[in-house]
């Protein structure tokens, strides 16, 4: 791979340790980068320095922001004293965008996974707790991924917050079948859990 | 989508600009580049800027390069006389690293596409023909794309090259079943072309 220019295989080489991008795609992206006329590389290298300077966690609920607090930690029509904790702002921001909770949220900025050396230490557990503390909590919804390193997190987490203060009311999304799925191609594991927290129907 | 700081919806319409990106991809490659720790946003807007000032076209065969002629077209080993006809620098990349050819590349830098407003004067064709004046070409191997425009453009070549100098010879480069491939799962047209094209075999 050492037919392109030295500059053009490292741009490649950058592109290539983005997420899912592997070396084909990079030389993909780096050759239209090359090609394109409207400065799609200025503008690239700008966006980036931009985030990397402007974009900070926000001290409350530790997503990324641009104004501390962040615009959901001082927006006034959303509900006090109910917490999502989420793993990641991805998480955070697929749960936001099906508008179906207004309370406020807390990021981990990760999940417990021994194996990587991520303890409670590395997550804003700690942080949480604070919150706790300092604000009115009625309600911990717990919405880390249903991984085992999330599954694993969120009964930890509970365990942790029922000690602290066994009247919050501490709930988990539900887990089961995706809405549009099909029963016929569902892990079994998925199903056992579907059947097992099933929910009445009121007719 | 408006969930993000600016700073970070802009840098995830900037990813989702290149190609096979969407937004689900702009947005974990963001993200990603947020929570690095490494400097990648840096490294690669670094990267950006350099290869756009760096890079330029080979005068000669209209690679990119960073040093004018290119690195093939003044290697002293290479075949003078036989030159290979590509459309892009990702297939001239493709055909070096199979190491099969020794010759000396043109690069059209696109193919005749009349939908989308593609002619000749938009290829590097007439620079094509001032290097059949300028060299003593023997033999030029078409290497455009097995597609329909690029099936066009080559035999468009073809003519227009035996028509100004009737003695070099023109070959295209052979269409058929991949290795490793399985006629079962083969389209008809690569099926009939492997079997109208077929040569024969020295026991």
């Amino acid at each position: 791979m050492t037919v392109f220019p030295a500059a053009l295989e490292k741009l490649i080489d950058q592109f290539s340790r983005l997420p899912g991008i592997g070396q084909k795609s990079a030389t993909r992206m780096a050759l239209f980068v090359l090609r394109d006329s409207n400065d799609l590389a200025e503008r690239l290298a700008g966006s980036l320095l931009e985030v990397k300077k402007q974009i900070k966690f926000c001290s409350t609920c530790f997503n990324f922001t641009d104004h501390d607090p962040c615009r959901i930690c001082r927006d006034p029509e959303r509900a006090n004293g109910v917490l999502c904790v989420v793993e990641g702002p991805g998480d955070q921001l697929a749960l936001e965008t099906s508008r179906a909770f207004r309370g406020r949220y807390h990021i981990l900025q990760g999940v417990l996974s021994p194996l990587d050396g991520v303890g409670p230490g590395q997550l804003k557990i700690g942080e949480l707790l604070s919150r706790i503390d300092q604000e009115e909590i009625r309600e911990i919804v717990l919405a880390t991924n249903p991984t085992t390193e999330g599954e694993a997190t969120a009964s930890y987490l509970a365990k942790l917050i029922s000690n602290k203060k066994p009247t919050i009311k501490i709930s988990r999304i539900a887990m089961g079948v995706p809405m549009g799925g099909d029963l016929k191609y569902m892990d079994r594991m998925t199903l056992e859990h579907a059947l097992r927290t099933h929910i009445p129907v009121t007719p």
